[in-house]
């Protein structure tokens, strides 16, 4: 019987949970921190096992996997250290890399596993009570070792060779890349879409408020994702601080670019507003669905 | 046995030939420039008749549905006008409307009746192959006399009487507004969604386009109306010129916003842009799903 522990009971805390409950031969320990939030996890059968005692939930666990905001990571690594079974893979859920990786990998360096993780998965629906036992199938998981580790220590290699099979018997799809390049890119894929959609739905509210009353499937999908948590959305955009204004800059020029050519109104501007508009669907097409 | 002329075989003229085709006692007859679309229409079955010849389409028809680019209504309504019944009311399909009913009004006053009308229903799935018989149903559909017009003739309560009808017979809920007042939210709810989606797609390519490979279920729906026709949208942002630039710098002005807090870093700056998301959630958490 293999044991993994869930730290945080949110809603990919939760999903992961119910995955790994399907398993044969897996033990899930789940451990939240307010006594509401395990009863609730209790009741809605979760896991094998609820606590809200990190050692009782980590001690002899193969893997944990740590599903709580990237600001309580440290903290709570801290304090299950004592109890980390030194062959314990200890990965993660947050969606900023750079910050999560330098902070947890010298304090896990030679009493456990380490490599961070980011399953694309998830949802404006937060919450245990939206989680669901499929949530990762089909889903990017995105394994990140330290720039540059994998040459440098077995560890490491063990490390993302051991969360990649755990990703995968979830039914997720694992890329491998370091995590600069992962908070770079999910700034632009991950991290912008959340920012336009609360942009567009705020310059709405302050130019049209009425016109909500109007909007169709095109402004609810582009805005969907700006229902997500606000504390949550805020400590990711802040983690991620360079990565993101990066992407804004790139993403104001292209706009400025835009409003040049509607500004313009000759020919050879609607026929590059057109061209803009063609690589753009052109490129939407080749987008996997689902 | 009413009969209704459709004009145009794309998404929005077939799925309204079908929706119409379910009634009783009307006769659906299509118009189609191109004979391969005349025989696509045909064979998927699309309305009672389908025809190259306007004249035929037209005569005695009770409502003529304009289906067709924006830029293409004054040639085809110039054309029909000779074979319009004078009791036809005519009424368009286009998401501009400002340069529609400003062009169209005139043309056909004291010879039809006439009102703008936007459903807002469709798809980034453009083409008759995907029409379907319930695509307005549940559809917002804005009927837009023009400015005054309802105070002045009877003929204007007619026609917007007449459109309401005839949209809610196909499952719309109709709302009643200026050409004016619709183009300006329009380009807030609908055009601005349009442009950010492929400025996103657009940016992500420019500067990594090794992250199609792992986006997830945020990004594809932020972007799913990037696939839209590039021919359609590029009229439609070039015929609501004024309204879309004005849209790009509410917008523009939303995004230096939140630039400038990411910017600053301060505790103070961080608190404002989490009330700049939670402002997003709680709108974006009022809109009614589906």
């Amino acid at each position: 019987m293999r044991k993994v522990a869930i730290i945080g009971p949110g809603l990919l805390g939760g999903s992961a949970a119910l995955a790994l409950k399907e398993q044969e031969c897996v033990r899930v320990a789940l451990w939240a921190r307010r006594p509401e939030a395990v009863d609730e996890a209790r009741s809605l059968g979760i896991a094998h096992a609820v606590s809200g005692s990190l050692p009782e939930v980590v001690e002899a666990a193969e893997i944990v996997l740590l599903c709580v905001p990237v600001g309580a990571m440290e903290d709570l690594v801290r304090q299950m250290l004592p109890y980390l079974s030194p062959r314990a893979l200890v990965t993660d859920v947050g969606s900023v890399k750079e910050p999560v990786v330098s902070c947890l990998a010298p304090l896990l360096a030679d009493r456990a596993l380490f490599v961070g993780s980011h399953p694309m998965a998830g949802s404006e629906k937060a919450g245990i009570r939206h989680a669901k036992a499929d949530l990762f199938v089909g889903a990017t998981c995105l394994v990140t070792p330290e720039e540059g580790a994998l040459h440098r220590t077995d560890a490491a290699a063990e490390a993302v060779s051991r969360a990649s099979r755990f990703w995968e018997s979830l039914g997720g799809r694992v890329s491998v890349l370091a995590p600069a390049e992962h908070d770079r890119m999910c700034a632009m894929i991950s991290h912008m879409p959340h920012l336009l959609a609360a942009v567009l739905v705020n310059a709405v509210e302050a130019a049209s408020p009425e016109a909500f009353a109007f909007c169709g499937p095109g402004f609810r999908d582009t805005t969907r994702v700006a229902a997500g948590l606000p504390e949550m959305w805020r400590e990711i955009l802040c983690s991620n601080r360079k990565s993101v204004l990066d992407a804004l800059e790139a993403l104001g020029a292209r706009l400025e670019q835009v409003r040049a050519l509607l500004q313009d109104q000759g020919p050879a501007a609607d026929d590059a507003l057109l061209a803009f508009l063609a690589a753009a669907k052109a490129r939407r097409d080749t987008l996997r669905t689902g």
